[in-house]
């Protein structure tokens, strides 16, 4: 396992830091960022990764994890910086040494002192960022010894994720998790610059023990000591940010951790983060100004420029053009409207298909299709379609199916170098009800508002209404969205009561605020862990959270959630209702009332 | 409500940006930080507080509340900046702009253009700092009119509490609230720079859905949909922080979310914040030294400098010389052994307490008591005495008292502006438990390592062994507390099973991370919400905190918690302990057994 010099990559460009002295090293004004000082405070020197033939001389201590051992003569450190060859004193009068370095299993920690030397001509290695030097070494100390593990770290990738999730803290050593979570760190960080300190945002933290919100049945429920009240996990500060702008915080993020209880789902968490975000006197062109520069800003350099301004869709074009909300526009086999070549047609099920209202004939033409696609795949492309017959989103499906295909075959389609950036706009502000679709149910949430051209049809046919809701998609998944909202209170009532039906009083607090001299606002939240995810190129959210949960929600390391004595329960005036229990139970209060 | 020029003093010495271009204007680089830009991607191009005689002749676009209004002559428009005058338009042509401005009702929120003009002579108010300027107005929006509000803002301060935490969004809009949330957030983007950018810190995010920890008696739970299994809510990221090292992230912090279910105190809130840090390879000096420059790095400017290195003092020390663990050592009045003194004494109670093992008389110095303190003072103070007698406290209890009597007589002792820390060492790693004074607890958590010279009595005299705990204290209250951390297995598990006796099976997975190479380690967190009241001098945590709860935990705004419906308790297998229903029940399941 070899690190990369990534290190310098993932500093490069910070901001200049102001005069201050560390208790060990003074800092001077430079007009270019430079790397944190990674070994202040404590017993180390250097990193590991560091060392170069510029350190040459240079007598040095290092403390890290025995790599391996070859041949009892080189010894390879590893710290999260990276890899240093230790050479292992052979002499008598390094004994003592020597038995340290020798038989202290691999993954032990370890300090040592010494010199940085040249490697003798020949022996450099180009492969590695500290190939030119090795560590004469003059004193070891044993730190701590390690027991034989359960797999080699940098195995560890390969291992099933239940086993990596189990040992988390070894997986977490591994190079992927360790890139993962500092990239991760410093595009916060970078965020926090851009809207802390160039754009006058506040960072203020909202509770996250609140008040169920209606509707909000993915909710985790945290009982209360008063008996049948509860707390409830929010899904989103969106009251709070809301509540804030009424308070005058006129610029507001967050990097908020939220909560959602959707039971099993394969690449969900039951909490996670968002980079929450709220202005006051702000159109949806500001927001999405700010939030293209807040991601120019915080990219990665090594990630490629991020070009502005965004390409937007509307909703309508979205689905005509790709058959999806959110497209991923890396590539383009765009479904087009053939109707008007098959209009006098003698095909069947085309004559069937556009003497309907509405019908249309749509096409994707796959280039090299003819070239690339078998029998097999035709067959395997129809029966994909059949069995999404009838499915709104079946053409946009399809496309992602033939790239699937085409990409198989080793055309690449979707450069996973490139970041296709694109706003989606003019939602519907209602939609249908699932389950009784005379009503409306809110697109996305009952604060969104609606599109200024269309605020008359709110009282005549509010199905028809566009909201002023925009999703920020990138590569074909939504890393996030958010809206202008209602600042009228009259005007969220009537949402609310007779457009959702609603129970209103839940709301109240809400209500009287916009009434009290709530500013227009509007805002986004942007999804931390699956932009994290398409930056770093992982495959799963799980690599680029420190401790997350498998997909059933348990802890696999210390396996929460567990069972709970029954007189923790008491304070909070529930009980389990265990499932067979509750049978026996029901039948005994029934004995009760037949008595 | 004047507001005072602050928000340049907020921002003073922030670190210069790196160039980047914002969509409306340009940054340069430069060697000083300079103010956000607080209008970019809105509206207005300018703020109301900002305004000065250096923008004479410049058009403008403010957004605000109206603050008050004069005569119909003149507005105060306020947002979080400053106050700024308007000059009403008088003239017919303007007779729309002047509608708006006249009917719009205090705290109603407008958008208004026009020209910056110099007020004229002898009509400037110094006391305001945009009392050079007014606006000049040309148009006028109503963006949102303001009901009759509850209370005027300028008053709430003066209002209950109860019915500020009600209205919290109105009593947002107050100086005070707005100053102390800017600063916090200011002061914590400080931290972040020096952790994160300055020495190499990684921010992690670490879960709050997690297990139940032995004796965390004070865990709020969080049922999940598996029947009897709970997650909880932990007091801090301990585990995990310790995990992170042992998984190479040397260097971590987290601005960090933690909960504590107490039921009803005065001054806590049910969740709340940490500065969570921890670090590989260091000892107690290196913490020290990180939180020392952390603090003077962070610290506002108009507070003061901070002074390194804090001073230290022992456990016994404070305890006898201020008879408490947290001294406020802004003042002297220290206890002393006056026991020589008495040592051939006739009077008897002295007599009798110096003839018993270990008996010792004690005295506090009261300077200028004899000045200032009355018979009747004497006598409360007396009275105190009494009260709290057979306390070991009592000593320290007894100096604040005095401390509190000079003070009400004019006498200040201490300085509401000056910052005295003080680091407190040498704690005992085991206290004996109040229920069983032959059994040991934790003096802090079973997680802290002994001191290096009292480890050989672990195994003798463990109720003497000193620990490597050390608490930051910020005249009189703790703000801070950590230590190094057992890196041992063998060593934690003697301290959790032999001397604890706790059940070593719900922490295994921590054991078995120590024995897998664990780098020695420890750390600390800081009290952000207790931090930023001494920082802004508040009398209580909830005027640091944007949404706090009440002092019985509830949220007086959302009346949170609140009652769910039995439906939505069904998915988590639980259902309520009425304490009435609960007694009808079990008789029918009596009834069921005896039928």
């Amino acid at each position: 396992m070899y690190f990369p010099s990534w290190m310098r990559q993932l500093y490069r460009g910070l901001s200049a830091q102001p005069a201050w002295a560390s208790p060990r090293r003074s800092l001077v004004l430079s007009p270019h960022r430079r790397l944190p000082e990674f070994s202040s405070f404590i017993a180390r020197t250097n990193t590991c990764g560091e060392l170069r033939s510029s350190h040459l001389g240079q007598e040095v201590t290092l403390c890290g994890w025995i790599q391996y051992r070859r041949q009892n003569i080189f010894l390879v450190l590893r710290d999260f910086h990276g890899l240093v060859q230790i050479v292992i004193p052979q002499d008598e009068s390094a004994a003592s040494v020597k038995k340290i370095l020798c038989e202290a299993p691999v993954e032990s920690v370890v300090q040592v002192s010494g010199t940085v030397v040249a490697r003798p001509p020949g022996q450099e290695n180009p492969k590695m960022p500290t190939g030119e030097i090795e560590i004469k070494v003059k004193t070891a100390e044993l730190l701590n010894s390690c027991k034989k593990l359960p797999f080699e770290i940098k195995d560890f990738v390969k291992k099933t994720e239940a086993l990596r999730l189990q040992y988390r803290y070894l997986d977490l050593r591994s190079f992927q998790m360790q890139r993962n979570l500092r990239l991760r760190s410093q595009m916060v960080m970078r965020m926090r610059e851009y809207l802390c300190n160039l754009h006058g945002f506040i960072d203020i933290e909202t509770p996250t023990l609140f008040k169920k919100t209606p509707g909000g049945a993915k909710e985790f429920l945290v009982p209360s000591r008063e008996p049948g009240k509860f707390y409830s996990l929010p899904q989103s500060p969106q009251q709070f940010k809301q509540l804030l702008m009424i308070g005058g915080f006129d610029r507001y993020f967050q990097v908020a951790r939220c909560y959602r209880d959707e039971g099993s789902r394969p690449d969900r968490q039951p909490e996670f983060t968002q980079i929450d975000i709220e202005m006051s006197f702000v159109d949806q062109t500001g927001i999405q100004q700010l939030i293209e520069g807040l991601l120019q800003y915080s990219w990665p350099s090594d990630r490629g420029a991020v070009a502005l301004p965004f390409p937007s869709m509307t909703f309508a074009e979205a689905l005509a053009t790709y058959g999806t909300d959110k497209p991923d526009t890396r590539f383009g086999m765009k479904i087009i409207d053939i109707s008007n070549v098959f209009r006098n047609t003698e095909i069947g099920f085309l004559q069937d298909a556009l003497s309907k209202p509405q019908g249309t004939v749509k096409a994707i033409c796959v280039p090299g299709g003819a070239k690339y696609l078998k029998r097999k795949d035709i067959e395997s492309i129809r029966k994909f379609a059949v069995d999404h017959f009838n499915q709104c989103s079946l053409l946009g499906k399809l496309r992602l199916e033939c790239a699937d295909l085409l990409e198989k075959k080793g055309v690449v389609l979707r450069d996973p170098a490139l970041f296709s950036f694109l706003w989606v706009v003019d939602f519907p502000l209602f939609l249908p009800k699932e389950d009784n679709p005379r009503e409306l149910e809110s697109a996305h949430h009952p604060f969104t508002a609606p599109h200024p051209s269309d605020i008359h049809l709110l009282y005549t046919e509010p199905e028809k209404v566009r909201s002023q809701h925009y999703d920020l998609v990138l590569n074909g998944s939504e890393i996030g969205g958010g809206s202008i909202r209602i600042h009228n209170a009259e005007l969220q009532h009537y949402v609310l009561a007779t457009l959702l039906k609603e129970d209103v009083k839940l709301l109240s607090h809400l209500l009287q605020a916009l009434d009290y001299g709530a500013p227009p606002h509007g805002g986004i939240a942007l999804g931390l862990d699956r932009l994290m995810c398409l930056v770093t190129g992982s495959p799963s959210i799980r690599d680029v959270i420190a401790f997350p949960k498998s997909f059933r929600g348990h802890d696999l390391m210390s396996s929460a959630p567990d069972c709970v004595p029954p007189e923790d329960l008491k304070p909070y005036h529930i009980q389990v209702s265990w499932p067979a229990d509750s049978e026996s139970e029901k039948n005994s209060l029934n004995l009760h009332q037949e008595s």
